[in-house]
């Protein structure tokens, strides 16, 4: 029998997992295969962002293909909580993909880039802060991916908060309670964070009338990716 | 009289202010010359990150050179806590740095880059350090500077806590209390972040010696700069 190597340190990404087979894309598969240089009789965990992770043990890795055998499913238990966060995607596109990063890591189940009045940026790739999202992911071995979902315009997004979510939005102008103690009794929450402009005086009216509270997120003028990232770590820490 | 602009999107940087005077590197002063193009008869607020802050008005800008008029000082009250966090740097210097300027804007006093068993990095360059530092204090309005010290090894480090400090480490292991349990009665605080490979059992043992409690900053696993944010944030909370 030959010795099999564990990697542990961190998770794959796979598009499906089943008992008797596990689909990754070509672009994992080569990473592993060129990058880290991973040979067959490794053990690995693999998750498909989707609650499962997987124990396998790979049998035959090329540049495009990887075959696994002794897989062993694990379904991992949901948040407790459900995190939406719309937000102003930052004019320098690091910025955006630092909040993406810490918020995954720090636990968050949903992101819209918004576009409002004073937005320095309408435009994102997709397919570029998708894999970012899914290294967060695989790094702080997390086992469910945030879904980012198209772009949109801050109008559309406020008028579709659903009835069980209590929605927020990060305002600096007038007397806002602080979101830790805002939360309400429910575990679905909807967070908009503004461009570094803020939101225009109708955005709040808006806002307010489609159910969404003021709130503040400390004394400390933040960033959008700073406030993004603070606002996900009250949440998260509100459930620990 | 002639027109005065008024620029109070951030502030600027001052070695030292006084009622009838404000000194500035030459680097700022190029900076608000070459870069942001600013022509006297502007209104500024300068902090000099000892806590002053200055309303003054530009009489003369030149690529080394600036004189004010009408300079008048504010004193602005100190955080109501003291957080110092000592930090392991990141083998990728970016997110050392991304760490700094998200604490600045977060709120914290002293950081203290620390050598430990499963460093990555042991060198680091202050000057440019200290300019994400001032940047993200004027960005973010704040007229304290955060204290950036050498580098320094875990132990001595540890050793030299001061007796009415709390300090904590970081600590996946255990069954550690989560930071914002674990809060004492005092205001000064001390937090200790270690390496991507975590602090080793032996650094544990001395920290725990020196009076350092073991902390989980919640249950996701963080990379050292997001836990350096994190444990900011949850301190900064606390006082709101």
């Amino acid at each position: 029998m030959s010795n099999i190597e564990i990697i542990d340190e961190f998770w794959f990404y796979a598009l499906s997992i089943s008992a008797d087979h596990i689909e990754m894309t070509e672009e994992e598969v080569f990473h592993m295969f060129r990058v880290l240089r991973i040979i067959p009789d490794t053990r690995v965990l693999v998750t498909d962002g989707k609650g499962r992770l997987a124990h396998a043990t790979i049998t035959e890795i090329g540049k495009k293909s990887i075959a696994f055998t002794d897989i062993e499913v694990e379904h991992i238990p949901q948040y407790s909580y459900d995190l939406h966060v719309g937000i102003a995607p930052t004019k320098n596109i690091n910025r955006f993909e630092w909040f993406l990063e810490k918020a995954t890591e720090i636990g968050i189940g949903r992101i819209t880039p918004i576009i409002t009045e004073h937005s320095e940026r309408k435009h994102i790739r997709p397919d570029r802060l998708e894999k970012i999202i899914v290294a967060a992911m695989k790094q702080s071995k997390k086992a469910y991916k945030p879904i980012l979902t198209d772009i949109m315009n801050f109008e559309s997004f406020v008028a579709q908060k659903p009835m069980d979510t209590s929605g927020y939005f990060a305002y600096l102008g007038k007397n806002s309670g602080h979101l830790k103690n805002e939360l309400g009794t429910t575990n679905h929450h909807c967070v908009l964070i503004g461009p570094e402009g803020g939101f225009s005086a109708n955005e709040c009216l808006v806002a307010e009338k489609s159910g969404f509270k003021s709130v503040s997120l400390g004394k400390s003028r933040l960033r959008t990716e700073t406030a993004g990232i603070v606002a996900s770590q009250i949440i998260a820490m509100h459930y620990e």
